[in-house]
């Protein structure tokens, strides 16, 4: 019997979860097949040590299983390197390496479950002018006769012209099909979905007078949709889920690889994204109390891989030097040719792009903020996976994409997480004593209030807050070294090297002391070195000296400390009241394209405007960059940070004491 | 266990196909799934008696079966009053009414066997100046590079504008996810379809010359499909089949019923069609040895009700008082809405349809026939499973559709039978001796040169030959009454009534005499007499006198004998030289429309040019039917017909001797 047609019992604990499973499927794969949420960022690599699990041996008469680790394949390369001897020993292994061969019990521990998220995108109010694609109209037909069959359709033309004084209009195939009922039903008196005056796109028997569309941002790891009305504007239903093509790959690298590694790699993640956002608008649909075909308009922005992988096309070409998209302009398509369910007849408007790597999502950010409105110079972050800047007024714009790795999203740090309950989400560390005190997303209080703290990881505020709290506590030096002259228990030399304790094993849940070590730290100096780079190469192109603004986009910007950003130099110096967090601007401008086309044109029109800026080729990048990577610079000065590093100077010679 | 779970082994003979069928299933939806082909007109209403087949019992060892009559639902009313009684006591049941309840072996005989049909709707030539819809452009661009890096697409349009000065270019969805790998692996050099100046609708590497179009004719019984070279013109390959839909209803009233009375009955049909023209698509795309990608076009024609199905448009209207249609307008939709498997971009252009009966094929009769260019007053009949008849010249055009019913396509005629092999095709009667000599679709010669005769039926043309040469040899009289005072063996008098023989029982490959008796005679003068009536009440309405010429359109004009269909009045007088057949009519105007995008304009505005009658409304339309009934006529003159009734006189006094 070839591979694969021979089955397996395999049972995960805690959640109990059972089934059959092909041999030759990995863990990770089967806890898929049986809904099992097992954490992972490197797209079933190995890389990241986030879906460990330990398997249970013996004979589990009450399941019928015998569970024994000669069911899987044996521990790989890449797991000998990623799991401590000891954690060998007690069963554990990489579920997305250990691939199966028979009866097998599976234990899920705390910090590899996949935890349902807290952070929302949430949905800031935004004031626009309201002017929707798709509006409604209420017709009375004059009922055929045998002195007057023209069709249904013609019939229904004539009497918009007449009415409404629109002609040519144009029917969607499947507003078509339901025509003749629905006219019947209503007795010759039906509401139309007519789309940007041009098409109808939907018939409704009698008088309907809401129609909702809804605004989708794709994030490379969160997926936000905005359920609105669109004759009021108004947010009727919000609601967000982890990118499903997390699976796959944690960041756009990760996803391209993937498309060009699995033969059928594109559609996977094309379907997984389809299928969430189908689960998005029927969630929503439902919060709201409507059906999901009383959606008759969608937006839709997200990055240039996100956007490319969206509409099933290919994104390998976007991880190749020149780096050209498919297609940069918007593009009204059905969504129903994406697989999308909402109102049959209904388009998706995807938003422009602008460059190889700076996306609809930052078009969205574009036309939400306005910077070609403004005076004021403003450097405009949006942190997701990928760090997106704009910078610029309303005489020119510059924008630029950077490669500030996973670890703002707690990936590539030893103990980080997503922002679920349990992350370590605010770090304070006593300069004089360095004892920590520290807030967990679920938990009321700081830890040394708490009887129970159960803390399971750091979140990515957490991980800004560590950095910098470690950074003017003296416990890492300018260039991110351990100090390790300095006498407290929480730090310490392991086999790695120096590591620091933020949270006892007794103040977690899971265990074992969540510290921060020095890749840690070198991660988060790549992440905000990047970023940093990318603003400084922005301000040498725009001629400038100084920032008079930043905005924080992002959910991610909304939860991060500003101080705590400013202090590492995650960017330029700016005065600290004219930094804001404006939340996700990128939804924001999904929600206004949905509400207004005017801002569709203008979101092309502005998109052409903007210049990119190809960092990696600008002259001196490495230079730059390496530079920027120091806390919180090598050389630039920081005015506006004097009163939160009192004593620091500017320059690379060795400082006494703290710094 | 449920209905419909339960399975049971089913064999066919003599073909031997078998399988399991679930129970609850009739004999002939088993026959579908497993392939095996047996006749059906009525849409499984057991009115037809065509899909009689023959039980049989007792064990078979070898295929492990026990076939009992018991393993089927008991002999229902339908069955009990269309078997005779020597039919039931030998087994035999009608595949429509029996379900299986267990293991069963069905004999189909001869005649229930669905033939394929010989009768192709072949491609004649047609005159037309080469403007298609779908154009190549061979493109060369310039690469991008870190300078240019704007998106393919738009890469793609500026070279249109600049080249060829076409802008404001759409592109379909398919073509957009195919664009960077075909630009990449034709080395920047691709070959793009453009269809109407305004989308592109298919990329392909290098240069790539030959575009293909298909023009497809669904008749209510035939589809026909015409593979076009659109640089060409030429016919590349033909091909038809029988409509599948005939499963569910032998006319366009059983099919309105079907969809009326099944849940999902415009599905069914829907499906039905679209896979028959996909096949058709795969054979004539085989038979030119291309891909069925390679056809970027196509075109569509069929009547009101074929139109609508094939739209997957709920046809129940068009049954229903006024009869409005859904869209008479013609309609260009994506292929791939329907499920049509040609290039993926590729549209549908489907012809504008006239009036509630008269579809798009009359509408494809109008551009290839052009009658509204001529000066001569022209009746087209386009004789199918409905009747469509067009009347008029360059002043004025009138149309009207006829219920002939099926009688011309073999059906409701006891020994009917398509145009298959085996089928009697013509027939001639001596008036002195009533002896007949008879041809047989598949054997070279009269059945009086023949050994082996092996008549198993006779077709329509058949028909129309035995009605007409029964009247010119005084069997039937012109009221269509059988003359029981002559002395023949061939004219007996059974239970029924009386019958002719046409071909003795050692003649036939089915064991019986084939017969012709007083219901197939009366089912011939309704058909003739709604097409007479048809023609009359439209040269009424146009206050003619006479017709200049008459052009038979469809597979069957073709068929026939001119001077039969004359004697028994199918249409009024006319001179004999001044009747033409020309074909397939209907598909020669999908041909047209898909090599010239004019024809399509012109037939938009023609169709609505076309006044059309509706017959059943007209004064007087009883009696005009009525008196069309008579052959040829009861009280019109034939001054053209003199030489084929000699002594014949017009009126209704009782004729002495022949007629």
């Amino acid at each position: 019997m070839p591979e694969g047609l021979q089955q397996s019992k395999v049972i995960f604990q805690p959640s109990g979860r059972r089934g059959y499973i092909s041999d030759g499927e990995s863990i990770k794969q089967a806890s898929q097949d049986l809904g099992v949420g097992i954490e992972g960022l490197c797209g079933d690599k190995g890389t990241c040590g986030k879906c460990r699990v330990r398997i249970e041996e013996g004979v589990f008469a009450k399941y019928g299983i015998d569970s024994r680790m000669e069911n899987l394949s044996p521990l790989n390369k890449v797991e000998k390197k990623m799991l401590t001897s000891k954690q060998q020993r007690d069963g554990y292994r990489l579920a997305c390496q250990a691939h199966i061969r028979g009866d097998i019990v599976v234990f899920v521990p705390e910090e590899s479950r996949l935890a349902r998220q807290v952070v929302r995108k949430a949905a800031g109010e935004i004031a626009v002018e309201m002017k929707p694609a798709v509006r409604k109209y209420y017709v009375e037909l004059k009922p055929a006769t045998l002195d007057d069959t023209i069709g249904d359709w013609e019939r229904l033309q004539a009497e918009f012209k007449k009415r409404f004084r629109l002609s040519n209009l144009a029917i969607d195939y499947q507003a078509l099909r339901s025509l003749q009922g629905v006219i019947r039903r209503g007795n010759w008196k039906i509401t139309v979905s007519l789309w940007m005056n041009r098409e109808v796109i939907g018939v409704e028997p009698g008088v309907v007078e809401k129609g909702y569309g809804l605004a989708v941002d794709i994030g490379t790891t969160t997926v936000a949709a905005y359920l609105c009305g669109l004759s009021t504007g108004d947010v009727i239903a919000t609601d967000s889920m982890m990118n499903p093509q997390v699976a796959y790959g944690e960041d756009v690298i990760a996803r391209i690889n993937y498309s060009m590694s699995h033969k059928d790699g594109l559609d996977v993640m094309n379907q997984a994204i389809i299928r969430g956002i189908n689960k998005l608008a029927g969630r929503a649909a439902a919060g709201a109390g409507i059906k999901r075909s009383a959606i008759v308009d969608m937006t839709v922005v997200g990055n240039t891989c996100m956007h490319h992988i969206f509409l099933n096309v290919d994104p390998q070409y976007l991880g190749q030097s020149p780096f050209p998209p498919s297609l940069h302009r918007s593009l009204d398509i059905k969504a129903r040719d994406l697989g999308l369910r909402i109102s049959p007849g209904a388009y998706v408007h995807v938003l422009p792009i602008e460059a190889g790597f700076v996306g609809a999502d930052n078009v969205g950010v574009l036309i939400a903020e306005e910077p070609y409105n403004q005076d004021d110079m403003v450097l405009i972050v949006d942190i997701g996976t990928n760090g997106e800047l704009l910078m610029g007024n309303r005489d020119r714009i510059v924008s630029a994409s950077c490669a500030t790795g996973p670890a703002f999203e707690g990936a590539e740090i030893r103990y980080g997480m997503r922002a679920a309950p349990g992350a370590i989400e605010k770090i304070r560390i006593d300069p004089d004593t360095r004892e920590v005190r520290f807030r967990v997303i679920g938990k009321d209080g700081w830890n040394t209030e708490l009887e129970e703290v159960g803390a399971s990881g750091i979140c990515g505020s957490g991980i800004i807050d560590a950095a910098a709290q470690l950074f003017t506590a003296g416990v890492i030096d300018r260039t991110g070294r351990f100090n390790s002259g300095l006498s407290t228990p929480r730090l310490r030399a392991v086999q790695d090297g120096p590591e620091f304790v933020i949270a006892w094993a007794k103040e977690t849940s899971i265990g074992q002391d969540i510290v921060v070590c020095q890749r840690d730290v070198r991660n988060i100096q790549l992440g905000k070195g990047a970023m940093y780079a990318g603003a400084k190469l922005m301000m040498r192109r725009l001629g400038l000296e100084k920032l008079d603004k930043i905005v924080l986009a992002g959910a991610f910007g909304s939860y991060i400390d500003k101080e705590s950003a400013a202090v590492i130099g995650l960017f330029p110096d700016c005065a600290q009241e004219k930094v804001y967090a404006v939340g996700n601007a990128a939804g924001d401008g999904a929600r206004i394209a949905l509400l207004n086309v005017d801002k569709r044109v203008e979101a092309d029109q502005k998109a052409r405007e903007v210049e990119y800026l190809e960092l990696t080729v600008e002259p001196d990048f490495e230079k730059v960059f390496t530079q920027a990577m120091w806390f919180p610079h090598m050389e630039d000065s920081f005015p506006h940070l004097k009163h939160l590093l009192p004593g620091f100077k500017q320059g690379t010679e060795k400082m006494e004491g703290r710094y």
